[in-house]
């Protein structure tokens, strides 16, 4: 057998255990990893520094070398998030439904956890931590597969949650990490479909189209958010104007930010002027169409590839649509189904902008930026589904469980049985 | 573009149709699509000749030969579940959750269809009818892709469905059957991962992990029932008795059938000789361990396959074990997530039974053949999953849609906006 089939058998084993603890048990062993953490701090600080000093060598670029780079501050920051974690309403055992049928067998759906997840991700070592947290809050063993450019700080960060699990009795492989990171191992990981029960990529396009083109196992992906803000004929225009400025520039590498606007003919002639000197003082770059360009001198030419780009920086496609139903055309054309938006102050145009969109996320009046598993409520997040199947949109805990029945009876059977 | 894309595209168009019918109207065209079996069935009943013909040409078995065949009563039978879907609750536009966040934002969970499902399935062509209905009532586009031997039933099904859909002004597209049954088609179709939104394949396992193998859509798939009933020490012996002959005798061929008894060794000596007479009346034969084996002298021996077969048949795998932990222990190694099943008078090993088994569906004192989503209350069933993701056990109308987020605001934004 591989290493890395006895290796997941081992976190499958290990999660049995897992799936049996109660909640006060959980929260007290994330409480006790986020301290293990802390108490570990110097450690895996310095094998941060193995990481960053091969990093520098490499020469990877500064935003790569600070989504590597930890220090006391983000070390506190991940604790405390994990802190966060154990304090969240357990999922696992909630009943979600519960009839009594007519020949009087009790039917309950109750959540249990998933089994094994494995995380494939790129290098941020917080995701370690984080995504370790929230598996195991639901109960699940995780297989962590992470960059081989934050390999030394996910050894050193796996290692302290590992100790707090060894001491609580429960079996280390419950958190694995893969070190052996050939890509054939990943392959062979990604084809274990009896052992493996999901497989959950975060990071850039690439690898998450790898991942899907190869799994066997059943894959939560999102590829990209091309999120569109509608402003409709009849929106107030400040509240349009505070929704546009939010989406694109409060952080625009975020996949939940807007990428292009659809603005009504009929208010274009006021709004687009008004969005435009607001969006160009704070540094957005506008291409539009042609009845933009004649309302906003300093947009340049959209292309087709622009209204389907996901710019994830301070760029903004610009369209001046004839009605609601042509904005409705648009996103089904360009959209990605992350997270769409009107700003309307119609009712009956709202209604028909969320029935007609496919959207994991649809927002009338209020920001894409808040299509956050924290800001919907979930209390934390694990990733963002636009895989229509499971869980379709922000992910959290619930998204790491799956219910089952459980009945209870007293003896009854499908056909009379006489015994003899 | 091939024709298999070119169709799929066309269902999904067609399902955002769907996607925004009332429950009235769906309600409505189900009836009328059960109304257009009954006046077509002619023309249904001399296509299905044609498939006979060809099957009894080909020697392909009575069995076989039965599942293929239709007559006016199963014609009757097939409207009437059609009706039964018809008169359903809608899960379509749920709420399943809402609550306001403290920033004012209301944020709810609502169903919505999944999108396009390809069905991929054997002889039957009811499944036509049953899985077209039940994926058109949660709002589907589907997709349907029958064996070989039913092509002609299919296809005059398929256009009796489809009539009901045009004179209802909804493309036809949302119901495609497909007719070039090359394999190279059906591989084709389960690569369109952005237009097909799940794969149900139902039929033997060879067309499951075909189908598993070999799709990039995701897949929800049911391989077997290896079903067991452990009888406790603190059973009651009637119910113990009725809950096996039940299970085993009722109807072998389901896969909600039991396959393995478990006996407790301290009620052994008194209910494994009851057990054995009782079903060795019905014409059971019996494969057990030595402790089993001194007790019933009929017991041929069992070899581990045994412990691990879906016989499918009037054949049962016995096994006596020292304990509860034993029992979970074989379940654990044997089972196949389907069923299993506790005869106890002991609350404590029932809620470790259950605690400790995976199963999608666990008894307590019931029948394993309530295993079945009619049984369980869900009105209909699509399937079976023992793919621990999105649906877990037997599948109705919900495992057919998806939540996602629906926000209403007054123009909140993640950060503070100050418009110029």
């Amino acid at each position: 057998m591989s290493d890395i089939k006895t290796q997941a058998l081992a976190c499958r084993e290990a999660s049995l255990t897992l799936a049996q603890l109660s909640s006060a048990d959980k929260a007290a062993l994330l409480e006790a990893m986020a301290s293990a953490l802390e108490t570990q701090q110097d450690a895996i600080l310095s094998a941060n520094e193995q990481d960053l000093q091969a990093a520098r060598e490499k020469d990877i670029g500064s935003a790569m070398l600070d989504r590597l780079m930890l220090n006391p501050e983000r070390i506190a920051g991940i604790a405390a998030a994990l802190r966060e974690v154990a304090a969240l309403p357990d999922p696992v055992g909630q009943v979600t439904r519960s009839d009594t049928r007519p020949n009087g067998i009790q039917v309950s759906k109750v959540r249990v956890p998933l089994g094994v997840i494995a995380m494939i991700y790129e290098a941020r070592p917080n995701v370690t931590a984080d995504a370790a947290a929230l598996c195991i809050k639901a109960g699940n063993g995780v297989i962590l597969r992470g960059g081989s450019e934050a390999i030394h700080s996910n050894t050193a960060i796996a290692q302290a949650l590992q100790g707090a699990l060894r001491q609580a009795g429960i079996p280390e492989a419950a958190l694995t990490l893969v070190t052996d990171l050939r890509r054939q191992t990943m392959l062979e990981l990604l084809q274990l479909s009896d052992i493996v029960d999901l497989a959950i990529p975060r990071g850039g396009e690439g690898l998450i189209r790898f991942v899907a083109e190869h799994a066997r196992v059943p894959v939560i992906k999102h590829y990209k958010g091309v999120c569109h803000l509608f402003v409709d004929a009849s929106a107030d225009l400040d509240l349009a104007l505070k929704l546009l400025i939010d989406g694109k520039v409060s952080r625009p590498s975020a996949c939940n930010s807007l990428e292009t606007l659809l603005v009504h003919q009929d208010i274009a002639p006021v709004f687009l002027p008004l969005a435009a000197r607001a969006l160009l003082a704070r540094g957005v770059e506008l291409r539009g169409d042609e009845a933009t360009r004649r309302l906003v001198a300093e947009a340049k030419p959209a292309s087709d590839e622009d209204y389907a780009a996901e710019f994830l920086d301070l760029i903004l496609a610009v369209r001046v649509v004839p009605d609601l139903a042509e904005a409705i055309a648009h996103i089904r054309h360009y959209g990605s189904d992350h997270t769409e938006v009107i700003a309307t102050g119609d009712e009956a145009n709202a209604t028909a902008f969320v029935a007609a969109l496919r959207a994991a996320v649809v927002m009338v009046n209020a920001s894409s930026r808040f299509s956050d598993g924290g800001e919907l409520g979930l209390g934390a997040e694990i990733g963002i589904s636009t895989t229509r199947l499971h869980s379709y949109g922000p992910m959290g805990l619930e998204a790491l469980t799956v219910e089952r029945f459980v009945v209870h009876g007293q003896g009854q059977t499908r056909v009379p049985i006489r015994v003899d």
